[in-house]
């Protein structure tokens, strides 16, 4: 298919211009003030025009639990998710959908599903999630999530002595599975790339951390993890390690500029020195790191030092949305009050870049997506700046990021595909989708988790909170 | 007008519960498992019903500025801000309109409009606002903006010699246009209510302030200001009062049941426990918090001490929104990263208490709204949880303040008549409001403001940032 773009508005240097873009495939073809029109033609006036952001980090099947985890730190939080997790995959076929739909409604274009597998149906899990993106038609990158040690094990000892059952699955079969993934189901050129994912090094032995290694290095392909999200995280590294975490995944070779890291709340200096020399990507969650209580990641600091940042919304038990813009607004105004001085401050410009390119470069993608550039790949989205909520006309970006944007999604193209269409996704009914996931669940509240019980003795100790 | 709300979900104790409920006229009639039906028939089923909100500190002209004043503190924000006011009676009517529909849309019944006049046509804004709360039926709280210093002198000095032009309107003016606006505008069974509301000591002389009391005293009106939301206005305190601004406003007799005071970002141990004798509300504006760098406020620590505690937007150009349901979340889970016991943390249920019955409480309202209670006034809101936005159904008042609902107000009535149908505004027509506020604005970026070029030198050598 190919499309012509009518005079949207883009952004300039200065300020915005009026613009044509021409689609032809999968790319974008042409860009100037005025183009003879081609394929179809669509009406960018009043509309603003940017390239397509990516959710960096979040976790599909959480979807299921938005809205009803207690006020708890993740370690606890956690352990009321998994007693809780969704059993089939038709469930995570309808919560990857709903991610997608969300994430396109709110301007992105690409999602990293760090993806939470049904024990024993691990392969019919990926399966469920790669349908849904497909028939979807979002940019997807899967990244199954795996670990190699039971849950408990990621609260520090404090120097007790703690015995953990072992993990469901082996370090083999995990390492195997994703192997078996990778050829199953990485087809970049088809819009879902693989990506390996260990959960974090507070859930991983050494060998499955080597595994993961030597896996991307095979195929080439990007790695992801959460990194040093909380405080007992960064105990824990110095227990399990006796240096940091990041210093410990420089020492094995995880980190470079394949590599993407959620969270990242506590890091240091010279961990911050770390990232920016092997050139990996921290991905910002700022609206779970609140919900969770895990801290205010140094963004600010990142940036000074070169590191490059993208935004995710996380999962939605810990968020509990999928709204790209919401992160980005709080993601670039949450650390105005970690620095007095003004002039770090980010801007909308910068959010948005960060959103798009840096979601680019975080995928090793950064020529091929991230910005209105003619040759890279049509990964679009259009605004309505008619939207009552992006009224009056002032700044179309600082309206769209530190506005609160309502339904202000008016088209989007993935890889040159049309998937919102005045507003509305064209390729899946939602309504059928409101249908599903209505029948699918019910009302409740005051939810006892028997694991948070067994827990959280241990974890209010060794985190010296009152017993 | 009569209403049988049949069925709809209302949170209980335990959980949740069906009820039916009646409104006669004005007020909640009638409230049980079944109720005969009276009046007009409204379907609740699928819906939640809970109390409305406040938006208990705003600024409604600020809309016409939203989402361009670039990231600066206060100080500065405020100089760019009023370099570029709204000039026209008209733009004020358009603005509080607009503030009302997001309010509104977002479960707000009540706003409290810190009203910026235009200066030498003050009646007629004030005019321009009430007629515009008045054609859409929202409870509205003026709360004309007043002061008798020029915006320098909210610069702390830091020893230097300062001189600042007198203020554009004398104290005895000022005050005489409260007592007009009082007698001609002041009609709380009607809707609208004036509260007295100097904008904050940092330009408030001790004259105003004492007139104010005075008039608040007089005619029962609730007392409204900005307090401490800056590090700069608690160095400007200490230099103009050798003490604390709370101290202070406790010895003149500002604080007391009928003050609201917005932000309260710097106060220490002992200003908290003065709020707490006097019974005074903190109003939380997170999000402009955040925007501006002010700081993140001792929340937790106001509701500890037993503090009530309410959310505002704040104005639009400092936010950039007014959707009440944003401020909830990020006004209750931002809290979360300034204690590490998460048992002190804002549940969904209390944050929803806040903003409902805190609202009513900080305008002395307590007995008459916030909450569901037979006899109390009828400001409802019923949310449609069959919105994408809201599932799969998990615990509908979780999902909420947590997730990130969009439209998802269904119904709405203020002092029982209805101002919400079906999801859309019922009492004025919001493409006409589109079109004129489109029309009355144009797209800009990069704005040079005056004001800030000749204060901003001052402000940062005062404020310890390098020149």
């Amino acid at each position: 298919m190919s499309y012509t773009i009518q005079g949207a508005l883009m952004a300039s240097d200065l300020g915005y211009e009026t613009v044509d873009l021409q689609i032809v495939s999968d790319r974008i073809t042409a860009m100037a003030p005025s183009l003879s029109p081609i394929g179809t033609i669509i009406n960018g006036q009043n509309k603003l025009l940017l390239p397509g952001f990516v959710n960096a980090h979040t976790h599909s099947p959480e979807m299921w639990q938005r809205g009803l985890i207690s006020p708890l730190p993740l370690e606890l939080w956690l352990a009321e998710l998994y007693d809780f997790i969704p059993l089939e995959p038709e469930q995570i076929y309808l919560s990857a959908l709903h991610t997608a739909v969300e994430t396109l409604l709110s301007g992105g274009t690409s999602v990293v599903d760090h993806l939470i597998l049904i024990p024993g149906r691990e392969e019919e899990s990926i399966a469920a999630a790669v349908r849904a993106y497909q028939e979807i038609g979002i940019r997807a990158f899967i990244a199954p999530l795996i670990q190699d040690e039971s849950l408990p094990a990621s609260i520090p000892s404090g120097g007790t002595e703690q015995q953990h059952d072992p993990y469901l699955r082996s370090t083999a079969t995990t390492l195997d599975l994703l192997q078996d993934t990778v050829e199953k189901f990485h087809r970049p050129e088809a819009g879902i790339s693989v990506v390996i994912a260990p959960t974090g090094v507070q859930l991983c032995s050494d060998a499955l951390l080597a595994g993961c290694i030597e896996l991307s290095d095979r195929h080439q392909l990007c790695l992801h993890m959460h990194l040093l999200e909380t405080h007992a995280q960064q105990r824990l590294a110095q227990e399990k390690y006796g240096c940091s975490a990041v210093t410990y995944l420089k020492q094995i070779g995880f980190l470079g500029s394949r590599t993407s890291l959620a969270h990242c709340v506590w890091l240091d200096e010279s961990d911050i020195a770390i990232l920016a020399e092997t050139q990996s990507t921290v991905v910002h969650n700022p609206l779970s790191n609140l919900r969770l209580g895990s801290g205010i990641a140094p963004i600010l600091k990142y940036r000074q030092a070169g590191v490059n940042v993208s935004f995710g919304c996380d999962g939605a038990a810990s968020n509990d949305s999928q709204d790209l813009l919401e992160a980005i607004k709080i993601g670039s105004t949450l650390h105005n009050v970690t620095d007095t001085d003004y002039r770090h401050w980010i801007s909308p410009r910068e959010a948005i870049a960060m959103a798009a390119l840096g979601g680019a470069q975080g995928l090793n993608l950064a020529d091929e997506m991230g910005t209105l550039t003619v040759g890279k790949k049509a990964d679009l989205v259009l605004y309505d700046l008619t939207n009552l909520s992006l009224l009056p006309r002032t700044d179309p970006i600082g309206l769209l990021v530190l506005g609160r944007p309502t339904r202000a999604v008016h088209s989007a193209w993935v890889n040159g595909k049309q998937v919102i269409t005045e507003g509305k996704v064209a390729t899946i009914d939602t309504d059928q989708l409101r249908q599903a996931l209505f029948t699918h669940s019910h009302w409740q509240s005051q939810r006892a988790s028997q694991t948070v019980q067994t827990l959280e003795r241990h974890y209010r100790e060794v985190m010296g909170l009152s017993v």
